[in-house]
């Protein structure tokens, strides 16, 4: 998780200096199986890097037991078009989206944040927890909210602290305090940092249950539709994103945008212009800041890259000739 | 390449009948590299199929003795999101635009044809080749012309019997004749069937050589600014296509459309139509019929399945857990 870290702040900035090419973005609604596939599709040219990952969403998949996010990437040496490695993209997702929710806390919450209020318990949750309190070592307390599925939420709560360790190797018990949500307009009320990582549709966190300076990482919002945080929020809110028209056409932004709350000029910046320094981020501890994060298949290229140099390291993987 | 056939046809005539999906073509040109790549993507509704192809091309590979044409392509099952398989893409790539080409020709020209021309030695050609001879058996000379590059026109047919029979399994020593082309001019004016598979960007084959009844098979043009032919040829020739759009975007086309010789008007159909009989394709022996082929992802994603099922049943590739 380190090295993803330091690979998707390069990347972040890298784009803000025009060195990356966001390619068109593909999606498709499979309505009998109410799946929904997407091809997002880049080029990092400082590192010569290219390639594209398809993922496939079929949530009725639970009812048959198997996975209900699966995908392939496949990374390229822009210097030649041969191929570097073909992998499973649904590991590569999570890791690079926690570290950009996480990212996104780190720079634009308050200094001395404290409670972590996750929105969701779906394949990211654990990520995105593992990442934010990894970048933010002052965090001791994680509060879990699934409003929609309360079991699922207290399922998580229990096996979390067991899930960061086996995954990331942290041993928390001792230093932070993992709670399901009971209330959430009180959690809300009192989180410093709230990341959202669910499918909402629509709101699910309320305007008048925020308190001044917390800190929104909105994740979950990626596609057409998807809605997490009131747009109100966004009025008087310091807002980044990760890419401005991607942002607005298919992210939190979308529906504020499209409501006429806040239009284009309200964007205060990409978060690589952030991590450059040409753009200041939290400008003092009262405003609310929201970092709209869509995701661009540049983090999933240095992502993947990571993964793919780790296991030549480590002599895992398989090896094609061609 | 049997089996690729029929699937190619199987897959025409399902695009024609509305029950394919081609999703948006994404290329991008690399500049000092001097590379070009693309996305090519979609979904075969009857068969639950859907997955995508990356394809590099870099000529200047060849300076560096690596193969100039790299890719890989993924193929999912349309009902889960499941992957079936990842594999390299140049292959299924000529086999199919093999296959597309002479399905062309089979269908297209007129039933007696015993001369075929190909214009263009690259990677491609011993495809379009075995497949025309394979499909259309009363071939029984082949002249093979790389104007720009007689070295290698040379070299293609002193070996071209040997790679046919290493490939396919086909020995044609008794029965086809293989030349190199000296004019040109003469050998497009005797040949019945004339398939191009070149990169060039201008026309090579004049109007005024070709006699009446000739079949031409356009694969090559396939990018903007590709061209192959004379665009006048297209003036009272029978014109067909893969997919209308693409071909009149980047095909053969292309540049007799922006020219305003042809319009979308004069394209008698889809090929997958004339399969389906619901079009006419040849009407008189005199008329030249031109089949522009700019190559659909659906052809991949059928191909790629061929040699899934072949794998498993020949116990080839590997399996992989996800």
């Amino acid at each position: 998780m380190e090295q993803v870290f330091k690979g998707v702040e390069a990347v972040y900035q890298l784009k803000s200096q025009g060195k990356t090419e966001v390619w068109p973005h593909v999606a498709y609604d499979f309505i009998p199986e109410e799946g929904v596939m997407d091809i997002k599709s880049g080029y990092v040219k400082e590192m010569q890097l290219h390639g594209l990952k398809m993922l496939n969403s079929f949530p009725l998949n639970s009812e048959k037991g198997i996975s209900t996010f699966n995908g392939m990437m496949m990374v390229f040496d822009s210097n030649t078009g041969i191929p570097l490695g073909v992998m499973d993209a649904s590991y590569i997702t999570c890791m690079r989206t926690g570290a950009a929710g996480a990212i996104g806390a780190k720079i634009l919450a308050r200094e001395n944040s404290r409670n972590l209020l996750i929105l969701g318990t779906g394949n990211q949750a654990l990520y995105q927890i593992a990442a934010t309190i990894l970048l933010m070592p002052k965090i001791n307390r994680v509060r879990i909210a699934s409003p929609r599925n309360k079991d699922k939420e207290l399922k998580f709560v229990t096996s979390i602290v067991g899930q960061i360790k086996e995954e990331f190797g942290i041993d928390v018990t001792e230093t932070i305090q993992f709670e399901a949500v009971e209330n959430l307009k009180e959690a809300v009320g009192d989180s410093d940092v709230i990341i959202t990582i669910t499918r909402s549709k629509s709101p699910i966190i309320q305007k008048e249950w925020v308190k001044k300076g917390t800190h929104f990482s909105c994740v979950g919002a990626d596609m057409e539709g998807k809605q997490e945080i009131d747009p109100e929020l966004f009025i008087g809110a310091r807002i980044f994103v990760d890419d401005i028209p991607q942002c607005m056409k298919v992210g939190e932004l979308e529906i504020p945008i499209k409501m006429g709350i806040v239009t284009e000029f309200d964007i205060v910046g990409e978060i690589g212009s952030v991590i450059e320094g040409e753009v200041t981020g939290r400008s003092s501890d009262e405003e609310i800041t929201i970092y709209d994060t869509t995701g661009v298949a540049l983090l999933d290229l240095i992502t993947a890259k990571v993964a793919i140099d780790l296991a030549k390291e480590k002599g895992l993987g398989t090896f094609i000739e061609i």
